[in-house]
This record gives structure tokens, C-alpha cells and sequence, in this order.
């Protein structure tokens, strides 16, 4: 089976020297790879420059991205020669457009002209007392993976942080459905530490539970191999 | 001499996934304390999770930090019992206040009350097209190491992007004035390539050239131990 995993989190440039980061140290997503690696499959992982990585094998090939740009431009082709992808990434939301001082913000007649400007500066300058960034919101990779490869299976991650069950059960049911997904792991950041990673892996009809992300990667892989 | 050295990038929290990050790598940091280890120098490294660090040595103690706020806490002891500091830390210059979609922002009848605003939110919501993020200035902490001890040793680091060679100095120069720095190590984000790093270490009344990040760490040990 050829294996298509996306681990760590992107970045999008404010300017040369800042950017904002979705934090994701990698750890998953390499477990993930190590899984399928060890019974032989071929993996290919999509992962940023920081994240932590398995060690070199012959069955991995390993992509670098920082953006979500990238990402897209990376993972069109890599979803429509594979066979599954596991996209645990954590990808940016939003990407800024345009930076400026508040006073700026303040004095200007028609605000959503600011959202047409962009900086021309390589490192915006650090005067004024308050800032004001102006996002937009960035392509869901998810919702593309199955108009580029409908026979490919995708299991999508939904992190949430602090709700009930019942509400990452209703989440990831309407990421199953909005994304065509075959799997969804759902997971609360308030049940994940340095010892345990509580998560769920729902289909259309069934739910497996992990307490360990060790346990994610072997209840993914008893999975889509059980199901192949 | 005891030696104070602050390395990588802080982080500012946006919410509990996303936050705006100073890039760097630490690697500078690292070769400059390595250098002033291998000649018997007590260090202390101030630095982040994600940058690179030297080899366990019972010389060096490291503190880990993430936002400006816990690098101010961490470093004000610490610059009051040390000889000298060289703060290449990349700081955020900017905190975030509070995130809102952009019809927020348009239909509020006084933005600066939006400033008074916090997320209660873990999550950030990710539905509207545009979001604006209002950011505050943070305390220079650089202004602060002579007020917290006036006997100490300050090189503080000024890192501009494509900009004259008399404009990177200008900068310097106003540096040292107003953070009664000792050296300003002044370089541009245009000749720091992974091979190269092009920077001038500045006083009142020398300046000292180097090419590569080796040759600063010896730059700087050569003129603060010269200087003893």
C-alpha cells in the first residue's frame, strides 16, 4: 500500500523574520510512518523543517513544506498516486494579508481597502504601540484530497480544545461528511500530554478509542490494513 | 567570567494552537556559548523548545522560555549576577491583544474598545473569510539589562533586511546609545545564507567584520576577554 502521511504544523510569513505558526511537534505523524514502514509499505511524508521525523529508510520519501501554499502545490500530486493519506498536519487557518499601525486602522474611511494593500517592507517596523494584522481565511486541503483522488482513502484529524464528547462526536461526523472522509481522529488538546494522547477514530458506522499516540497509530493501521 | 547568552526565537500565543513566532534556529547562540565553554566560561543560555543547543557540560545551566513575558522573568536574576550578556534572542516585537472576524471590526463603532477585548476561547473559531488580529508592543528587554545591572557587559543584536551598509550602522549606533549596549552585533537578513553570515560587531569606537557564525562567536570572545 502506498501510504501518504502529513505531520507538524505550517506557517504563514507575517514578514521576512515572523510568522504564525499552528504548534505541532511531529510526533504523531512520525509514529504513524513508523507503523506502516515496519510492515513494509511505502510511506511518503509531507512534514515541515522543525517537526521530528523517523529515521532514513528506503520505503520513505520525505517532503519538506512551511506553508499552506506549499502544502497544495505538494500534496496535488502525491494524493492522486496513493492509496491512503493521513493528514494529522496542523495547517493554518488563516494567512496575513496586510500589517499596519492602528492609527492607520483608525483614520481610514474604508477599512476592507486595507485588505487589497500588502507590505512592501521586508521586516515591518515595530513603532507603534498596537498593531493590526488583517487575515485571510487559507484553502482547506482536506475538502481537496477527495476532488483530486476520490478512490483514495483519507483519514482527516480534528483537534478541538476543552468541549464535551458529544460535541467532537458532532464535529468530526460533519468532517466525515463535509470532506467525503473515510476516517476522522478526533482529539481534545486538553487530553493530550507528554504521556497521553486520548483520541478517537470514527467512520460512518463504528468508533475505536486510543489513550496513547503509540495506540492512534496502531488502531489507524489495524484500520485501513483490517478494511484492505 | 560568567556569561549570560539568549538564543532562538520567543513565541506569543494567539490561542492555544497558533501563535506568532520569531524565527531562529538558535545556531548562532549555540557557537557563541561553545565558545566561551571550551575556554572554561561559566554559561548560561537562555533559550527556546525548538532551538538548537550545545552538549551537556556541567558549565552550562539552560533556562527554557517561549513568550517575551517568561524571558523577562528568566533573565532579570539572572542578568543581575552575570559579568556579561549577549542577547541574540530573536524577540517578538508584538503581542497579541484580541482576534475577531473582520464584521466585527467593520460594525464596531470605536475599534480602540476592541483593544480592551481578550479571547475567552481556546480555539479561535476559523469560519469567517477575513479575520483581524489587534497586536500590543512588547517591553524591549534589551533596554532593561543595564537598568537591572549597570556594571554588566551588554552585546545586543540588531538583525535588519536589505538595507545600506550606513543605514545597518546608523541603526547600531542608535542601539548603543539607548540601550547603553556595549557592542551591537549588526547584520542584515540578506548575507546570512546556511554557509555565510556577514556582521559588524560595533562599539562606541571600533567596529570588527566577520563572514560566518564562527567567526562572530570569535569575534565577540576575542573582544569582550581582550577587553578584561
Amino acid at each position: 500500500m502506498k501510504v501518504l502521511i502529513t505531520s507538524g504544523g505550517t506557517t504563514e510569513k507575517i514578514d521576512s523574520v515572523r510568522g504564525i505558526t499552528n504548534h505541532s511537534t511531529g510526533n504523531l505523524g512520525k509514529l504513524i510512518a513508523e507503523r506502516f514502514l515496519a510492515q513494509g509499505h511505502e510511506v511518503s511524508l509531507v512534514t515541515t523543517k522543525q517537526a521530528v521525523k523517523p529515521e532514513a529508510s528506503s520505503l520513505l520519501h520525505t517532503y519538506i513544506v512551511s506553508t499552506v501554499d506549499s502544502l497544495l502545490t505538494t500534496m496535488e500530486p502525491l494524493v492522486k498516486s496513493h492509496d491512503l493519506v493521513i493528514h494529522s498536519m496542523a495547517v493554518s487557518d488563516y494567512t496575513p494579508v496586510y500589517m499596519t499601525d492602528l492609527d492607520d486602522v483608525l483614520s481610514s474611511e474604508d477599512l476592507t481597502k486595507l485588505l487589497t494593500k500588502s507590505n512592501q517592507e521586508s521586516k515591518i517596523s515595530s513603532q507603534a504601540d498596537y498593531q493590526v494584522l488583517f487575515l485571510k481565511k487559507t484553502p482547506k486541503v482536506i475538502s481537496l484530497i477527495k476532488q483530486w483522488n476520490p478512490d483514495i482513502c483519507l483519514i482527516g484529524f480534528k483537534l478541538l480544545v476543552n468541549v464535551s464528547r458529544d460535541e467532537l462526536f458532532s464535529v468530526a461526523r460533519a468532517s466525515l461528511q463535509k470532506n467525503q472522509a473515510d476516517y476522522i481522529l478526533a482529539n481534545d488538546l486538553n487530553e493530550i500530554t507528554s504521556k497521553q494522547h486520548h483520541a478517537y477514530l470514527l467512520s460512518d458506522n463504528q468508533i475505536s478509542e486510543a489513550f496513547t499516540k503509540q495506540e492512534i497509530a496502531d488502531v489507524i493501521y489495524e484500520q485501513v490494513t483490517h478494511n484492505d
